[in-house]
Formats: structure tokens, C-alpha cells, sequence
């Protein structure tokens, strides 16, 4: 082979570059770590993370053919290991599926949990704070925090969130100072603490260190007129009811904190009384706990979870044909026309995560599901719910729709689901699919690239 | 090859059997189908699942190198696809491991789901009834079901089981009939429907269909009096304060039934008064529900969690030290000498499993945990956990423990753990580790599993 370097000096004109381009792609196809230096060296106008007419980079090629020597260059120069092809292969998946061992762990070991985690990661699943659970029974500390200048709150009226409407056109969360808050007159609130993390920093905290930003958030029990609360004076606006609504449009990396937030401020909305014996509760623990005012009753005695905050575990299955050629979505009454999605349901008690999803796929769709595998998770605060998503392999195939929970379900092939998935919601015919926010749209995700030919 | 039936025919004396068993062996490792065919029909006093001198049998031996059509052969004549190694390992896991696909899909079209689980099974987690939730609105017909002869009551008194004392030396639940409990004296209790199955059937019940008979359970919420109930005329007691009593020691088949009748009647043990409005509720749809009895309520406004019982999820995780040859185990205070266990802690709202897996390790130990794999489930009673098993990769090595949660924590060998999980309790030094009975167990065990040597 040619020395790559020499061979570019002599190129002129508008070729130069994409026969350069080309030169990049076949060196990462190849495992030429020189060619790949030297085409680098010559890269100005191209960044590392080039796609090629079929949408891959060249740290995806050098993954698909196992070259774990330009896979550990590139990413040591700046390539990205989170792009993803268009139907939506990382370079892990690529390297796993191609059973590159080689390649998975010099990805394994370049992706640090630090920076880039090694699950699925859901919207709402982004942890952004540090919840520093053990202050949390500080009073002084936690109160000395809450008036610190740096300090910013996620505000809630009635569990819908303040958003912001001057700073861009996509919506944000409107983080408000102590001081800001001070000023409001509607008092009747409850303030829990989230943690400390950077998110929301204003442009000129830039040089900020994570973790160093005490958030909290505020959620007014009551909606508050205008002077009550001058949400337009601060810049934004509350979110509006329903679920299908901004909180599913915010920038991925505050979705986590107001999912923490809104689950926590909605447990306190509906849980004010003593479930044991009906008297009054009052927060405690900077808002992770309720205490019953009855110094008598029996929730004192021990360690109850009638004083704690309720997580509701969900099972969401995407049910794959005996066959493996397609998959099972349903469609409830409430769904916009043509849309299907996996199908869910509330753990029960006495169950273990596996025997769920078979109940409830059973129930709804009449489907006998055997073998059962874990995909991801994601925190559902509307109110409290943790979606537990699993792919499961269908031993029947007849469905039998139960019309109380379902309007229909369906089987739908592998190039449907992809379709639709890849097509939105402008799509004008055809399967429609949940965003990209539901976990049902990832587990849908999951299966097309699990068997499609990359 | 010489033909193995006629060779067998000629052998004589003690030494034939031997000589068999072992061609048997070796047609199995060889991949000999006809070798296997031969053998077997000699074989009367040899079973097709007996071990060699490593105490594998023919399967998996089979499974181990690749061989699917031995492996069809013999699951086919009824090898069994249970059994396992002394170290633990099931032929799935052994074809898994040598990377046997052939193999591993052969196995997964013969294991149905109804004959036997692909996931590992907790104790709890075996859901023996099918629950027929969408009958339980039905008044007339749960209240039908009461009363059959057939019908079969789990009996509590504040929660604690009663199990039989004169069947055999192991406990087991004691079922009685609407009649026996009819004729008893104390009548404050709860009774919930649980299901139709076919457990606790009576040996002239001998030819009983599956899901043909009902369970109930009942708790009766003061601990009764002889006279008010009369425990040892039935021939039981109750099982006895905490939870390392003998609800842990009762057939595996009968334990999901145990586990699904204590939570939800621990639920409406604590859960009597509505937490929205502090009114008294009542009993609904046969005991998975609890309606405000306050028509005002915004209860009854739409779905609410206040109203259906209350499962808490927990994270518990089998932590691998950097290198992959230690885990991590800490000891709280009140374990028994010795006893070492995962770390574990309950989920926050607005938490993925893998994040809270994350900060309950770091909060506990101080070590940073990267990749993280789910292993199974268990459905925990006391009063109503969902225990979220998984295996964590540690990215940090130093121990700082939190003297508030743990005594100690500490990084044990492949060894340490492995003689613990044979040796039980009545190992007199070193590590022991919880029972079998616990998701922690069977963590150790998939652990020491993983990577041990096949």
C-alpha cells in the first residue's frame, strides 16, 4: 500500500478531499493505523466523526471488522462513541453484534461510567444530582443551603412544572434563586432537596465544578394567579395538565431531576395523612419522609414504608414472535389513531418481574410468553411509576384481545416497526409508535437492530 | 469406530456396567449418536442422568462441546435439563459459556416455558396461581368460590403463617377448608383472594387438574387465643416473629403462594385510613383494592396509587472488583457472626435500576461501580419488597465503609465464596453467606458460576 501521505500532497482540487474521505473510511474498514494517522493529519475541513454514504463512521467500520487498534485511536482522538447509525447502532452494538471481542473491551475500557454509562439510558433516567441521601436529616445543613446565591429551584404549581420561554424555542426547566422565590406571595408549598450537581448554571458560571450547585424543588399545592405568582415576570410559563406534555420535550439532562422531583412533590400532594391510623403527616427528612403527628401510633415503632415515597414497579414488554419475524403491539382506546405500542402493566405483590410480564402480556393479548430478557429502566413520574422494560420470546402466536384494556393488538414485522420508528409522528400512514422519551420506543428500537443485517 | 452394541455384548462380569458408562460418557464428549443409541439400550440399572466421576452427565458433556444432536437425543429420552454441576451449573449455563449456540438453541426450543423457567427462580418468585385478576370485581362469583368445598384458606394471625406440624419434620402451609374456619371463634380478619391452582391438594385429591382449585388467605388481626382459634387442634402453629422464621423453609411450590397472600394482607394491615384525606377505607375487589369511604375524596377522581397495594423496590448487587477476581460483601450489625452479604438499598423516585444499584454501592462501600448486569427477581413479603438482583463491575477498588449502614464490607475470593455457599451454616470458620432462600445466595452463586473453571 501506497504511504497515504505522500499519495495526498499530490492531490488538487475539489476531489482532494472526498478521495481523501475515502482514504479515512478504507484505512478504518482495513485496520491501517498509518493510513488512518496520516489521512487525520490532512483532515481540516472533515471532523473525525465523518459518516460515509451509508450514515457510519469510520470508528463504527473499524468496530464492524474488529480492528481494536484504530477503534483505541480514534477514540483517543476525540471520535464519539455515542453517534449512531441510522437505524441507531452504537459502535458497542456494532462491535457486539459482530461478536468483536476485541473491540468491546477497548470500548469497555475507554468508556468510563463517568462519562458515558454502558446501559441504556432513558429519558427521565439521567441522574444528573448528587442526592447526598445521608445529609439529608441535616436541618441545619439543608437550610443553610437553601438561601446560598448559587442555589436553584425546579418550581412546580400544582405538579406542573415552570418552564422556561425566552431562551430558546425548545423548553427548559426555569430554575428560580431563593431570593426570586422569596419574593412570590403564594406560601402555601411544599420545598423538598434534589442534591448537588451543575445543571442550569447561567452563562457566566461557566468554569463551574460539578456538584457544586445545590438544587431543590417547590411545588405550589394550589395553582397561583399572576400576582400569586408572576411566572411571565420570571420568563416562563407552567407546563399545562396531562402527561403528553413539555416534561416529555425538556433537554435530556434535566429530565432526571424533574423526574426525581415531580415524583417526590407529587407522593407529598397525595400522602398527607397517616395511612395507619389517619392523622396528619409532616415532612421530614428535607421531603424522603413523613411522620405521623400521632406520637401514638404504631408507624413509630420501627421502620414502615407508609413513611417513605412510593415507587410503583411496571413491567413493558416488547413480545417477539415465535419466529422472530415480528413483534406484539396493542393499542389502547386513548392512543392518537394508528398508534400501538408494547404492552404494560403494574407488578402485582408476590411476583417476580419475569411471571408479571407473562400475566400481563397473557391477559391483554391471550399470548403465551416464555423466555424473557431485561433491556432497561426508566422513572415515570406521573406519578411515581418504575417502567421495568424486558424483551420477551413468544411460545403462541393467536391473540385474543382483552377489550377492557385493549382496543386491538397486533403482530407487526420488523421493516413495519422500523418505519415507523424512523418515520415520527408526521408519518401519514401507516404504524405510528410512541417518541423516543417512552421506553416502549427503545424496547421497539432494541428488537429492529437486534436482528436487522447492520 | 468399533459398532458399540456388539462389543457390549461381549463383556462380561462386574466390569461391563463400568465399561458401558463410560463408552456412554465418551460417545456424548465424541458427538457418536449411534454410540449413545447403542449404549442406552443396555442401559437398565445405569440412568441416562448419571454423573461421571466430575459428577457431569451425558448432556452435559454433550453441551460442553458442541453437540446438538446428542443434546436433542438425550433430552428427547428423557435426559433431565436441570440437574446440574457440583459448582452449580445447569447445561444451559455450560453451553452458554463454551459458546454452543447450536446447542443453547436446541435447549431453548425444548425447555418450554411451562415445563421449566429460562430465568433463575427466587424462592417467592414462584407464582403457583393463575390470579385471575380480571374476576375479582366479580362479587358473586369470588364470594361462590368462598364457600366450595374444594376451596382451599392460607391462615396468618398478625402476619404469621400457619404451617402444619404433623405431616412431616419440614414446615408447610397448613390449608383449611370455609368450613373449618367457619366454626372458628375470632372473626376480626381480612380475607383476600389469591388465585386457582392446584397446591395443597389432599393425596386422595390424587388426578386434580391444574387451576381448578381456589385459594384464599386470611389474617386475623389479633393474634387469636386457643379458644378463639384453635391452632393445634388443625394440627399447626404460627410460624413465629420475623422473618427468618419458617415462612423461609416451606417447599419452594408453595412459597410465591405464601408470598402474594403476606404482602397484600401486611397491605391492608397498615394501609386502613386513606393517605389523601385521613378517612377510613374499606376492602375492595377481593383484597387488591382499598376505597376512601369519604365520597368527597379526590380519590375517587380518576386512578390513584393510594388505593392498590404498595411494593418496594430494592436493589441488590453482587459487586466484581476491577480485576474480576473478588466480590464485595458488607455485614450489618445484626448478621449473624461471621455473615457477610450483596449490598443493597431501596430505590428513589426518579432513579433507573442501574443509577440507584450505583449510589446505594458508592453510599455504602465508597466504590464506583461501572457496567451493571441484571440476574432475576424476588418478591420479598416483609412487608412487600421487590427485590431488583444484579451483578455490578467495579471501576474502584478502596473501601470506605458508612458506619451507619454497614459493620464492615470487605473484597472475598472466588474461593471464599465458593466455600461458603457449600458449606451452609454449619461451616465452624471463614465466611458464611445467607441461605439459598435469599436473592444475595443465588447472586454468590451465579458469581462464582460465571467464571469458575467448567
Amino acid at each position: 500500500m501506497n504511504n497515504a501521505l505522500e499519495d495526498v500532497s499530490n492531490l488538487r482540487g475539489s476531489n482532494a478531499q472526498a478521495e481523501l474521505t475515502e482514504r479515512f473510511f478504507r484505512a478504518a474498514s482495513d485496520g491501517d493505523v498509518n493510513a488512518i494517522r496520516n489521512t487525520l493529519s490532512f483532515f481540516r475541513s472533515v471532523s473525525i466523526d465523518h459518516r460515509n454514504d451509508h450514515g457510519w463512521t469510520a470508528l463504527m467500520l473499524a468496530a464492524r471488522n474488529g480492528h481494536k487498534e484504530i477503534v483505541k485511536f480514534l477514540l483517543e482522538n476525540g471520535a464519539d462513541p455515542s453517534l449512531t447509525t441510522r437505524t441507531g447502532q452504537s459502535v458497542t452494538d456494532i462491535g457486539t453484534f459482530w461478536n468483536q471481542k476485541g473491540v468491546v473491551d477497548t470500548l469497555y475500557k475507554f468508556l468510563k461510567p463517568s462519562s458515558s454509562r454502558l446501559e441504556h439510558v432513558n429519558y427521565f433516567g439521567t441522574n444528573a444530582a448528587n442526592r447526598q441521601s445521608y445529609q439529608r436529616k441535616d436541618v441545619q445543613y439543608i437550610e443553610s443551603l437553601k438561601t446560598l446565591g448559587s442555589t436553584r429551584y425546579a418550581v412546580f404549581a400544582e405538579l406542573e412544572l415552570l418552564i422556561s420561554t425566552n431562551k430558546s424555542s425548545k423548553p427548559s426547566v426555569l430554575f428560580l434563586s431563593y431570593d426570586q422565590l422569596n419574593a412570590v406571595a403564594d406560601k402555601e408549598y411544599d420545598v423538598i432537596y434534589i442534591g448537588k450537581g451543575c445543571l442550569g448554571k447561567n452563562s457566566d458560571d461557566s468554569g463551574i465544578e460539578p456538584d457544586t450547585i445545590a438544587y431543590f424543588a417547590i411545588n405550589y399545592r394550589h395553582f397561583p394567579s399572576e400576582e400569586g405568582f408572576p411566572a411571565k415576570e420570571f420568563g416562563g410559563e407552567f407546563s399545562g395538565k396531562g402527561y403528553a406534555t413539555r416534561m416529555m420535550m425538556l433537554p435530556v439532562e434535566e429530565s432526571g431531576l424533574v423526574a426525581q422531583a415531580r415524583s417526590i412533590l407529587a407522593w407529598h400532594d397525595r400522602y398527607r395523612f397517616c395511612p395507619t391510623c389517619g392523622s396528619k403527616t409532616k415532612m421530614a427528612e428535607s421531603g424522603y419522609k413523613r411522620s405521623c403527628l400521632n406520637s401514638e401510633c404504631r408507624s413509630h415503632n420501627g421502620v414502615h414504608n407508609t413513611c417513605f415515597p412510593r415507587i410503583d414497579p411496571v413491567v413493558i414488554v416488547l413480545v417477539v414472535s415465535p419466529d422472530g419475524t415480528k413483534c406484539l403491539l396493542g393499542r389502547q382506546a386513548r392512543f392518537p389513531p394508528r398508534m400501538y405500542s408494547c404492552l404494560a402493566g403494574f407488578m402485582e405483590p408476590g411476583e417476580s418481574v419475569e411471571d408479571a410480564a407473562r400475566r400481563e402480556v397473557h391477559e391483554e393479548s391471550g399470548v403465551e410468553v416464555g423466555r424473557l430478557e431485561y433491556h432497561s429502566s426508566q422513572p415515570w413520574p406521573f406519578p411515581g411509576q418504575l417502567m421495568i422494560g424486558l424483551v420477551g420470546y413468544a411460545v403462541s402466536e393467536k391473540i385474543t384481545v382483552d377489550q377492557e384494556e385493549l382496543e386491538d393488538a397486533k403482530w407487526f414485522t420488523r421493516s413495519e416497526v422500523a418505519e415507523a420508528l424512523a418515520g415520527g409522528f408526521t408519518k401519514d400512514k401507516g404504524l405510528l409508535v410512541p417518541p423516543k422519551h417512552a421506553i416502549a420506543h427503545q424496547l421497539q428500537k432494541a428488537w429492529v437492530k437486534m436482528s436487522a443485517n447492520l
